[in-house]
Parts: structure tokens; C-alpha cells; sequence
């Protein structure tokens, strides 16, 4: 089986732009992790509809202890996937997303917790190695043929209950901590609110409470090179030539509004894509940004479902959590240039969550990528996050 | 002739969400104004390219003194027109875009000032009655057809050379200021840049000195759905059916990135399109804020050419200003919400011209529509506005 790592496109694009890495550093042993499967053959959907034959792939760092009182759940983001941290062979150029946090003596300390992190269903790189999930592209068994679009809108609620099911499957009774940035954050949240009784304390990392008015647009604009690329056909092109170029134009936009301006200044000044072919000279002689954004698009689109996509949207757009029902502590990490969750979305949540005598603690991460210096730069979050661990909350 | 008014798609789209209008006060007469034409036999490009037959149209309001020492030109945003003020008849419905701050006792007095305002070259509004352009949907007096992707690569510097021939067939040999928002502040910037003997002042609104590297990658996004739709067909579509979803989808990635959450919030919350569907039921059903958006793209789009706002795109890419090199008294108005030119890199360019010991005072306009506010609430820098136009720079 290929072991090529799932090297998300926001780390592609920083790792070409600033040669960073998420790696541990040289000399250091990387955590070696396996992908596990767990499976549930037959799910009802928070709007009724049933998924026969549902598989979702998961990780786990650290082992858990007699009680199974150590869990911690991470969770992913929009274009994550369950790949928190190690590698999966020591020659893996790049260790999870997460890594510089999660691992022995690491701010999710692997030495003390068991961390599990699970796909989420509708994980839009289904065609990538190592990730599991169902989704539209998955097979319907009542048809032997790809759902594509018969498959039944899934809401983070149903992302909760299955990684509910997959604890349960564990012998796993409640959670020290759920920790997740972006779409992360909003599974945090989520299992906050729907149960309380299970976690202990959250960990939301550049996240609001759920989506808002001008984010649902926003998702659209995502979506929107899907619905115009003609091989998307309405969702019906499994066994035919997909759309590769609306996944690209969708996944170059969700790079940019992930990232921030100071990056692509750094990273890209106002440079030609070739010195041969000035930006002035002809309406199609590109700027380096405008180059390396979309071959990264394009890249990453062969492993990325449209179809897919669209769903993960259609859950992002109706993400929905009522801060008022979040009892659980929560650490709220956020990135002040963040154009996805701004500060001032980002304080109302936590405004939220403080009237209702739910202790919260703050910490920021910086860093020239907006959104993405919470995937990126983590590691400053680090000593906040493994303070707010260590609490002895209940 | 048709005498339908140029209304912007972000002005229709505040429009509806608010009942704004930016049509003076019930019980006012509006000031009526009419369309000229200023047409150059043959036009270089900085880029070395050759216009013939070069149209633009423009209008006026006031009436100019003797010695022509009272001309304020008017220069207009991305998706704007040169109907800045007034109406061209009496039942239009909406006067124009600035009408609130330009007239008889308004900010910029046309009792005191000569008012002028052109479209620019490669307006995309190249199908809407009263702008008058050049651009790739024009015809190329070489071939009888339109010049499509032959037409030369244009820039904001041409933009205000053609401007300066317009005033020098008028006779006008120096501007009392140059003032305008977003794309209309880019310009005053180049005016002052280009021909700084020419300028006394500029009141650049919305706008910092040029683009940077986000902002390049950004109108690559805003360009992108025209790119995709298989009916653009690489720029060679006259004559067959045209791009009209691409140049839909643009116009709705335009119209969200100029406004503003708040807007979002107050003018849709998270309703759906249709009550009988709601957005949790199926992936088509879809919320009330992208049904609004969608709608105003497709119904601006019958006037908007594809190519024509590539060419758009390309010059606001290229363009860039020195503020080291702008000498002239400046006004700089500017929005705290602005997601295209964020307040960060508005105090940049700021700082860059105070650094200079150019004169330079600040104005803001807040509102619920981020950059949008500089053309929907400019009324609140009116009296800064009216102030600076009144001081006694050389």
C-alpha cells in the first residue's frame, strides 16, 4: 500500500513559499502512527437519511490508561485529515499537521494522553491514500454505483456522532479534551454542546461557535469553480472525466482565504510566474502568486472529490453551535489576522461562552498566514494548551 | 435611446437588503445630467499597443470658471461607471452613485466646482446603456471585429492619460482634485504620481496606492469563474453565447469580498431561499443571502463583457503607485471594515506619503458594508471632504 503522506494544500503551498516544515526536527525519532478503520454498518443521519456500510479511518498517539480517563479527540479541518501528527514510515518528508504539538513531551503529551483523531465523514480527499471516509463518492450498496448526489446531507452533528460511535467502539466514557482548528474547532463545539456529559473541556482553535451569514456566502464562493467546471454535470460524473480544474479553482480559493496578506508579500512580492514573460506585457503572462496558487490547486485536486466537497460545504454552511450551551471549560485559540473566524466573531464567542460562567481561557497564535498560522504556528499555542490540559477540572 | 440607470450591482444589492437608495431626499429636484463622448483617433499604450477610434464617455456637473481653475474630476471604482451624480431624467430611479456628496451646496459644491467624471477605458459595464468604453469588446478598425484578446494590456496610467487628453480638449490645464473611490483612489494616486503639475490635491477613498501580492491573488479569484465557464472559450466568443454565468459568478465574488459581515447578518441572518426548502433538506436548497447574490449577479451580468473584465482585473494586478512619489495635499478616506484594502495597509500608504512632508489628513465612512461603505455612507465624509476641497493649497 502507498505511504505518501496527505500533505495538506495550505502546507504545500507555506512549505514551497518559506521551505517550512512540520516535521520534527533532525535527529529527532519520528512517532510512527497506522491508520485504522472503523466501520458501522448502518448510520440514520440527523435529517433522517441512512448511510449502509459507513467507514471512517482514525490515528491514535500515546496509549490510553486503565480507566481510558487520558483521551484526548482531535479533530480536523475543512481540508485536513485525520493525520494529526507522526508519520506513517520514517522516510515520510512530512510528519501531521499537528505534529510540533502532539507527541511525547509535546504539549499534548503522548506520554500522558491517548490521542485519537479520527477522518470525519465527508472528507473531501477521499481519492487520497490513507484517508477513509464515506461520502458521495462512496458506494451505495442499494446501487453497486457512487451515491453522488443521493447522498444524504450530513451536519457536523453527524461528524459528533459518529466519532461518538467510534469512542463507544473503544470502550472510551468521556473525553479529558476535544482539540480542533477551524472546522475542528466546530466539531469542539459541537461535542460541547450535544455531549456535555462526555467532555471535559475543549480546545477550539480559529473557530467561532458555528457558521454566519457572510461565511455561508463565503462557502459558496468556495464551491462556486465546482458548479461552473461542465464536467461537473451536476454532480453526475463518476465513471467519466471529473472536474479537475473547478476542485483546483475551488481549492486555490480556499488556500488564499486561508492565508494572509503578509505571506504572500514575503513569499511572493509582485514577481512574474516566468521572468521571460512580464505581468504588463499580455493579459495571460501571470504573477508568481497567481502560478504557485494554482498549481498547488491543481496538485492537490487529483486527491480531492467534488461532490464531496460540496457536502463538506453544505455541513460548514450549516454548523451551528449555541455558545449558551457550552458548559464545558474552553481554551479559544485564535489568529488576529484570521479572515475565515475574525477577532471580532472570535470575541462574541467568547463573550458567549463567559456569560454563562463557563471559565474560558485566551490564546493567540501570529504569524504572517491569517487563518493558517493556527495549523502552522500552533507550536506557540503549546505551553497555553498543555497548562490548560493539565487543570484539574472534574 | 434607453435612459435605464447604470445602477451597480452592490448598490442593488444594498438596495435590497436595506431600501437604501442614493437618490437625493423625496422633494428634491435632481440634477439632471447627460452622457458626452471624448474620442482620440489614436492611442499609445504604455505597453506600446496602438488604439484607434479610442470612446470614452463622461458627464459633468457645474459649471467651470473663466480661468478653468475650479475642475474637480471624479474617477470610478471597478465596477463603476462615470454616472457619478444626478440623473439623466427625471424618473430615473436612483441617481448617481455619489449623487450624496456631489451637487449644488453639497460636499463637493457644483455651485463652486466644475464637476468631471469619464468612464475609464475597459469599463466592464461595456453592455450597459451610457457607458461609453474601449476595450477588447470593441470593434478593431483593422478587422470590423472585436479586438477580443488582440487588445492591448492597459494600465491605471493609461487610464489617466486618456483622462488628461479628455481635459485638455476641454481646455482644463490643472485639476482643483482629483477624488475617487477604490479603483477611483488608484487613480488619483497615478494622477498625482504621473502628472504632479497637474494636481493640487487628491482625495483617494477606499484605496491604497496600488496592489500587492494578496490582492493580485484575489482578482485572480474574482477573474476565475470567467476563466472556467467553457462559454468564455479562451476570449473568443463574440458572435456565439457569450460567458454570461462566469461573468455572474465574478460579479457575486466581487460584490461579497467589497461588503461586509455586518451586512450579511442584518440583511439575511441565515435564512433560506425558499421556506419550503430548507438548506438542512437537500444540497441544492440553499440559504436566502446566495439566492440574493446570485440573482444580482445574473441580472448585472447581461451588461457586464467577460473579457473586458479580465482586462479590469489585469490592470488593477499591475497597478502601482509611489506614495514617495506623491507630492500633492491629500485626503485619504477610509473604511475600518475593508476587506480589500484592510486598514493595515491603508496606514501604510499613509505613513509612506507623510513620510514624504506631503500634507495628508484622514477621513473615515463606517457602515455595515466594509469596503462598500466608501460609495454607500461616503456622506459621512462630506464635511472633511467639502473642508479640504476649501483650503488654500498652492
Amino acid at each position: 500500500m502507498m505511504r505518501r503522506i496527505n500533505l495538506s494544500l495550505t502546507s504545500a503551498l507555506a512549505a514551497a513559499a518559506f521551505s517550512l516544515s512540520t516535521a520534527p526536527s533532525r535527529g529527532q525519532t519520528a512517532m510512527l502512527v497506522e491508520k485504522k478503520v472503523f466501520e458501522l454498518p448502518s448510520y440514520t443521519t440527523e435529517g433522517g437519511g441512512t448511510i449502509r456500510n459507513l467507514r471512517i479511518g482514525w490515528e491514535s498517539y500515546g496509549t490510553p490508561n486503565a480507566d481510558k480517563s487520558n483521551v484526548v479527540l482531535v479533530t480536523h479541518y475543512f481540508s485536513g485529515t485525520s493525520h494529526a501528527a507522526g508519520k506513517y514510515s520514517a522516510s515520510d518528508q512530512v510528519a501531521g499537521y499537528w505534529d510540533p504539538i502532539i507527541g511525547p513531551g509535546k504539549a499534548i503529551d503522548t506520554d500522558k494522553y491517548f490521542v485519537v483523531s479520527s477522518d470525519t465523514l465527508v472528507n473531501i480527499n477521499v481519492g487520497t491514500p490513507n484517508v477513509v471516509t464515506t461520502g458521495p463518492a462512496s458506494i451505495d450498496p442499494d446501487t453497486g454505483k457512487p451515491y453522488g448526489m443521493a447522498f444524504p446531507v450530513v451536519t457536523f452533528g453527524d461528524m459528533v456522532k459518529v466519532q461518538k460511535a467510534l469512542l463507544d467502539s473503544l470502550g472510551i466514557a468521556k473525553l479529558k479534551a476535544v482539540v480542533g482548528a477551524s472546522g475542528g474547532a466546530l466539531q469542539a463545539y459541537q461535542w460541547a454542546q450535544d455531549f456535555p456529559e462526555r467532555v471535559e473541556r475543549i480546545v477550539p482553535v480559529i473557530g467561532a461557535a458555528g457558521s454566519n451569514p457572510f461565511l455561508i456566502a463565503w462557502l459558496d464562493v468556495w464551491a462556486q469553480p465546482i458548479r461552473l467546471d461542465p464536467h461537473w454535470n451536476g454532480g453526475d460524473y463518476y465513471g467519466r472525466e471529473p472536474p479537475k480544474a473547478g476542485v483546483a479553482g475551488a481549492l486555490t480559493v480556499v488556500g488564499l482565504h486561508a492565508n494572509g496578506a503578509e505571506w504572500a508579500a514575503q513569499g511572493f512580492g509582485s514577481a512574474p510566474a516566468d521572468p521571460g514573460k512580464p505581468p504588463a506585457k499580455a493579459l495571460d503572462n501571470r504573477f508568481k502568486i497567481q502560478a504557485v496558487l494554482d498549481a498547488a490547486g491543481e496538485t492537490r485536486a487529483a486527491g480531492v472529490d467534488a461532490n464531496t466537497f460540496l457536502y463538506l460545504i453544505k455541513a460548514n454552511q450549516l454548523a451551528s453551535t449555541d455558545p449558551a450551551r457550552i458548559k464545558a471549560p474552553t481554551l479559544l485559540v485564535s489568529s488576529p489576522s484570521d479572515l475565515v473566524f475574525p477577532p471580532d466573531w472570535i470575541e462574541r464567542t467568547a463573550g458567549a461562552i463567559a456569560a454563562n460562567g463557563t471559565p474560558i481561557e485566551r490564546a493567540t497564535v501570529s504569524g504572517p498566514n491569517g487563518h493558517l498560522n493556527g495549523v502552522l504556528h500552533i507550536a506557540q499555542a503549546g505551553p497555553a494548551i498543555a497548562a490548560f490540559l493539565a487543570k484539574p477540572f472534574k
